[in-house]
């Protein structure tokens, strides 16, 4: 498994109005879209960079992972995806490696690709995501 | 000023070659370049995904800024570097705009780049680095 290109870089933040701000006026990029994504309890905003896209994440509860998240260590990049061929043949073949799974086989995530996140105490403390287009 | 795109992903790390490893053998890239930046401290190892380059840092005395970093949080995601046409002048920009700065002028990093850091107090805590090839 050797992944493609970085899909995206996820950003914890506070108030996604204001995050959105500045990232058009200070960073000069373009919001594109606006997602809620129900099941993991944000709300996200995509912006691109080359070819990656940076999407920011607020929670919409208390409950969700990014709020405990920032509660502990404060707003900023909360994860890594990269985009790979296929999902759950990449969170196999990384288990096999000895990296312990959150997710054991993939599921669906924003932009409707299919998604499956490595736990961070097995990859020195980068939350890592792998991504793939829906077949 | 609008960055070209994301030049690196500055990765904080306690031992270098065990990263490396894991890079290589679980994320199935390959490192580039090994070098060492005295004056901050740190030996950093590249490997290249898509057009982003991953950028491994491990401090080589108590004194560096990610010795610091790791002792506070931990390893993982350090900053993010974004290729800008010319350092000084999206340093300037980001200043005028009101972000608070680390580097109030362009330094020399890895590998020859014109460097510079925003603070991550401004910049809702992703520490941020423009980066552009040496004139």
């Amino acid at each position: 498994m050797t992944p493609k290109r970085i899909e995206h870089i996820g950003i914890a933040v506070s108030n996604l109005d204001e995050a959105i701000r500045y990232w058009e006026d200070v960073m000069g990029l373009k919001c594109y879209n606006i997602e809620e994504v129900a099941d993991q309890k944000v709300k996200t905003a995509f912006f691109k960079v080359g070819e990656v896209k940076i999407e920011l994440l607020e929670p919409t509860s208390e409950e969700s992972t990014i709020a405990s998240f920032i509660e502990k260590r404060g707003q900023g990049v909360h994860h890594i995806a990269f985009a790979v061929e296929n999902t759950d043949e990449a969170l196999k073949d990384a288990q096999q490696k000895g990296v312990r799974l959150i997710d054991q086989t993939q599921r669906k995530g924003a932009e409707d690709l299919n998604i499956g996140f490595l736990h961070p105490k097995s990859t020195m403390g980068v939350l890592t995501e792998f991504c793939s287009e829906s077949n």
